[in-house]
């Protein structure tokens, strides 16, 4: 019989957030601590003594049924954190056997889109959805893709990469992966700040955003004056959810999911991302899928999202062998 | 435990092939008939005497595991064959259920793509494989994509459209679909001579393929005249190549798979076309994954193929409910 709890992690550069959950997906007790602790042997210390705090203080020791932990170019298959990550330790990181022995509980890992993905399976919009796939719009764009079922890892656990499939071939913007013309590139928060610099730059159109100096433009700042009715700020939404649903169409024909669910900050521009967007979506969809997939905002709340993910992964964790 | 034979189907638009199969994936015995019969049940009817003959004249009677049938948008979840089908009868048909009635033996049916996935998978060159991408470059371009191990169905059964990536989103060619841009419309037996006549066109180079009337311009013809050292024709090659290269790219980071597995007549090309495919592959890969997907081609011989594959799916099939 499974154990009441979990602890789900969210890892990230700064901080390390972590929570013990339920199996509706209530967070009993959160708390966090620096990431950037310089030895490795100090950090998992400072974790592992952090959670016992919060576990015995919520007085749940022995309820729980596993670890979950949502990192940066962490592998699910090897429960290591591989290279070129932004962590102060040298990578491999054997992160899920680290902490299964110091907590001698089972421990699962993997990156924080795919943690999103469980998260929305285990409690959030997709609960009972066998088929969909997860896209995070935040700094960057990253997916999660389950197919009946189970999150797709593929050869070498990091399959799900969509933020880096080439939308455009020709003149396409450099992204951060090196290479150019990623949705990575036009759909992420801070691709929609490049595109209200382009159009500021390419347009004479009075607009709210030349009142700040254009290197500061936040998603933010485009989002504000897009309420206000700025031209030049909803046709940044436009475009972005165009560029998006154009993109979605084509994910459709890979693994024909029943919906794809959005998270992430870019979500809260609501119908000035969403109406562009489906309509892109139906416009390029070929027509067997015509119809058929849903767009769904995730219902998890930002804040409690990266814990829930990670820690759903919590509940199907095995001992390493 | 299992007995010892399959029966693989290839139903096609004029005829329907099958055959009598074993574990190792040796034909046994095979014969035809005539798909374009006017009225479903007489077609059924003459299926069914033809295979049962078969399997009495091989001697195999009461050995036979089950039935599994590659046609044309055939749905794995349903048993039927859906809308929009070059076949004589009204749609849908629910074509396992019939044949499992008349047979009495389990029946799975998929499109011709997936169950070429199978066929590589049981008995091909991607045995043993858990994650790969089969692509069948014929009239069109068709895909069997697996996951840990198993066909991806999507939540409607026809998920692996790959075809139907639009890979040019401006200027692109018309496709069979309805829409412009597909890989389809490049990358296929019919974009390869789609190709050389835009090059012909739009070249004064000297060709073999002028001396032919433009319109009847096939892609073997264009393969003949390539290996006899014709520019043009080796620059469609490398045009179709290269495109089909970016794709895979592009494919690759959505399920991570160890190899993409092509097969049809375009593969006859050899290196004219892989070497511009894996150099294509390859420059449009992100780091993560270059250098780990490799690129196989067929092991079935493809006049078996389309039976092979089909008859892959009769070991897992089962009575429906």
């Amino acid at each position: 019989m499974k154990k009441p709890y979990v602890i789900g992690v969210d890892m990230g550069g700064t901080n390390t957030v972590f929570g013990i959950v339920d199996a509706e997906g209530k967070i009993l007790a959160s708390d966090s601590i620096k990431t950037a602790v310089p030895v490795l042997e100090d950090y998992i210390e400072q974790f592992y003594n952090a959670v016992t705090k919060l576990i015995k203080e919520a007085g749940v020791e022995g309820q729980i049924q596993g670890i979950g932990i949502g990192a940066p170019n962490a592998n699910y298959f090897t429960g290591a954190i591989e290279a070129g990550v932004n962590l102060p330790w040298p990578t491999p990181i054997p992160l899920a056997k680290i902490i299964e022995e110091k907590f001698k509980l089972p421990v699962a890992i993997t990156n924080d889109a795919n943690a999103a993905a469980m998260g929305e399976m285990t409690y959030g919009v997709a609960r009972g959805m066998k088929d969909f796939i997860m896209i995070t719009l935040g700094t960057g764009v990253g997916s999660g893709i389950v197919i009946d079922g189970k999150v797709v890892y593929g050869h070498d656990g990091f399959a799900g990469e969509l933020g880096h499939v080439l939308v455009r071939r020709e003149n396409g913007r450099m992204c951060g992966c090196g290479r150019c013309g990623c949705l990575e590139a036009y759909c992420s928060a801070t691709g929609v700040a490049r595109t209200a610099r382009e159009y500021l730059v390419s347009s004479t159109e009075p607009s709210i955003l030349r009142e700040m100096p254009s290197e500061k433009i936040t998603s933010k700042d485009v989002y504000d004056a897009a309420v206000k009715g700025d031209k030049i700020a909803k046709d940044v939404f436009d475009f972005t959810g165009t560029m998006l649903g154009e993109a979605l169409a084509d994910f459709t024909v890979f693994s024909s999911p029943s919906a794809f669910v959005l998270f992430g900050g870019l979500t809260k521009a609501g119908e000035l991302l969403l109406k562009p967007l489906r309509e892109a979506m139906d416009r390029n969809m070929i027509k067997m899928f015509r119809g058929k997939v849903q767009i769904l905002l995730s219902e998890l709340k930002e804040s409690d999202a990266a814990v829930l993910g990670a820690s759903a992964l919590g509940w199907e964790a095995k001992f390493s062998d």
